[in-house]
């Protein structure tokens, strides 16, 4: 996507051949500024920090990951290594179990004098991959918010409810559940989107909003807790969001509160729809609530907040007393009954596994 | 409540009888400071600016604030005129109408000498009333806590979930939600509490832990998106909220995000009970959301956040990009259906007309 003129996705081989360059998504929207990723534990510190994040995108980082890995060794047992080391760094996002294991799958029975080459042509081909899945989610997905611009009789606009950051930013380009809003603004739909703050680290009001605002999208931020109340007053038309992880029977793990807004549009009749590549289910799990890990975070990220200050400087301020003690937990399940459908780069299905099923059929066969 | 040793209601008259003084709600957690009311114009920017905030010290504010008013001239002109400018700081909470309506029925009646005396004397009975009703809301309500305590057999501990502040501070004292919290640890029953922190002001970060750090009771933030998550896993015994205006009906009115937290205890099968004293009915109403008016706040209360830095200073971040703008709804409908229970200083009833009816009969002769 454009940043002031200027095309950008969210990772990319440095121009030295050597090295990655990320966006420093912890210093956005008060900073634009680029990193560099010049080792493995460059890499996995900026998964387990956040300067990248959002499940394809940690995914797309593990990738070239395991291409820098290889850079201090090719052996089985360093390559074995490397993946436990950024397999560890986020519990939660299968997408970065699933890139890892596409990139041991790969390199193991190469030889080790073509590991490197291939490691950095695999990871490549992740993120073109991701790039062309995003933008067919935003087909699908636009499709949906069309149909409801028809039914409102073209007035007004089509209001959207997003929680986190699930646009390009989350991504290596155009977003998952941003990708249908992007795709329905192209094709001149009138879009207005709300824009969930999503505390306790802010991913809505500092990326969401950074990223509509530079793509020239009408957007308003609000609390967590505002969007039940919009709801009852009929003041959004749908829901989309994304996912850490998805079960085989459409279970969604996504960034906590999902849930209580899941909850909300089932109780008011707002479609909630989930955008989701492929490679964000977990095929082997059947029951999200049971089955899947929530990450707890520090208390800090709660306890602490991070803006930026009268003088351009970022700051971070206690909002609570020094004694208060805090709980952090990452992610959520909103169950599958509560999802009205799947946006998928095959198309939209229900939130089951004869959904699922019906648009990846070679997943079944256990 | 006890602070540091030293007792304190939310709101006094000064030692120089001329005054009032209120602890300004405004810095807390980070500076405990006792403001100063001297005018009409002191006490509704005090109420405007939430200085003080939660229906019931908002009424006990607004009584003080005719009485202050009166100090300027106490022709039945000017008492209205102090009522209309008191009515108008904060459209929401029914118990700021409540209080000035009752002052007026006591006052323009009497002849105008002896009407500052007797301002002066019904605001303190209005703050003493507050008080009693409170303990009583404590007493009824510590009794639900008891019976879950046994129900666990006297096992572990009772795990609340309560969202704003509706503690000591946001009353003359004791509180409404926390009343019962506070009163069932006095009765030696390990009680634990989950607060949500209540974006987009933070009165649960902010003054929910303060009071309960100031009272010993066990306690833990969390960001408003995670009651959800919890109540799906089994970490909250019982919801008890506030309320700023209550239908005859049950339907009940309380800070923004109330009705996300109902919708999840509902979902999972967790008790949610409102306090609230008597005061808070609005009798004339049956249909919350669509009869009770929502205040909206200004748009930089959600683009910013108040906190302290590393050096005990209280500053203002920017937590969003500049030309983002927000909406800020500050209040939400729990429709009556989602309420187990209404917690008043007469005892517990349905959230519905029979329920409140079988309580405050006298109510009911329209």
């Amino acid at each position: 996507m454009l940043v002031d003129g200027k095309a950008y996705r969210s990772i990319w081989l440095a121009a030295d051949g050597k090295t990655v360059e990320i966006i420093d998504q912890t210093l956005l929207p008060f900073q634009f500024q680029v990193a560099r990723l010049a080792s493995l534990g460059d890499a996995a510190r900026a998964i387990r920090d956040m300067q990248v994040r959002g499940a394809p995108l940690i995914g797309a980082t593990a990738a070239y990951g395991v291409w820098l890995g290889l850079l201090q060794g090719t052996t089985d047992a360093h390559l074995r290594q490397i993946a436990d080391e950024l397999v560890a760094c986020r519990p939660t996002a299968v997408n970065l179990r699933w890139a890892v294991e596409r990139m041991l799958s790969l390199l193991l029975p190469l030889p080790e004098a073509s590991r490197r080459e291939a490691a950095l042509a695999e990871a490549g081909l992740i993120c073109d991959e991701d790039v062309r899945t995003n933008e067919a989610i935003g087909q699908h997905g636009s499709a949906l918010i069309e149909a409801i611009w028809r039914k409102k009789g073209e007035q007004g606009e089509v209001n959207l409810l997003t929680h986190c950051n699930a646009g390009w930013l989350a991504t290596v380009d155009w977003g998952t559940a941003l990708a249908p809003v992007y795709a329905a603004a192209a094709r001149g739909i009138p879009v207005h989107v709300w824009v969930d703050e999503t505390r306790p680290r802010n991913q809505g009001a500092s990326l969401t909003a950074w990223e509509l605002g530079k793509a020239g999208i009408d957007h308003h931020l609000i609390a967590d807790n505002a969007g039940g109340h919009l709801m009852q007053h009929g003041m959004v038309d749908l829901c989309i969001v994304g996912s850490d992880r998805t079960t085989a029977s459409g279970d969604v793990c996504n960034k906590i509160g999902t849930y209580l807004k899941a909850l909300a549009a089932h109780a008011n009749q707002v479609p909630f729809y989930v955008a989701l590549p492929g490679s964000t289910v977990d095929w082997r799990l059947r029951d999200g609530l049971a089955e899947i890990p929530i990450e707890e975070r520090s208390q800090d990220e709660v306890r602490y907040m991070q803006g930026e200050d009268a003088g351009g400087m970022v700051r971070r301020l206690a909002i609570a007393p020094k004694q208060t003690g805090a709980f952090n937990p990452a992610f959520d399940v909103t169950p599958a009954h509560l999802v009205s459908g799947l946006i998928t780069e095959r198309g939209v299905c229900a939130a089951s596994l004869e959904g699922l099923g019906s648009l990846f059929p070679e997943q079944l066969h256990d």
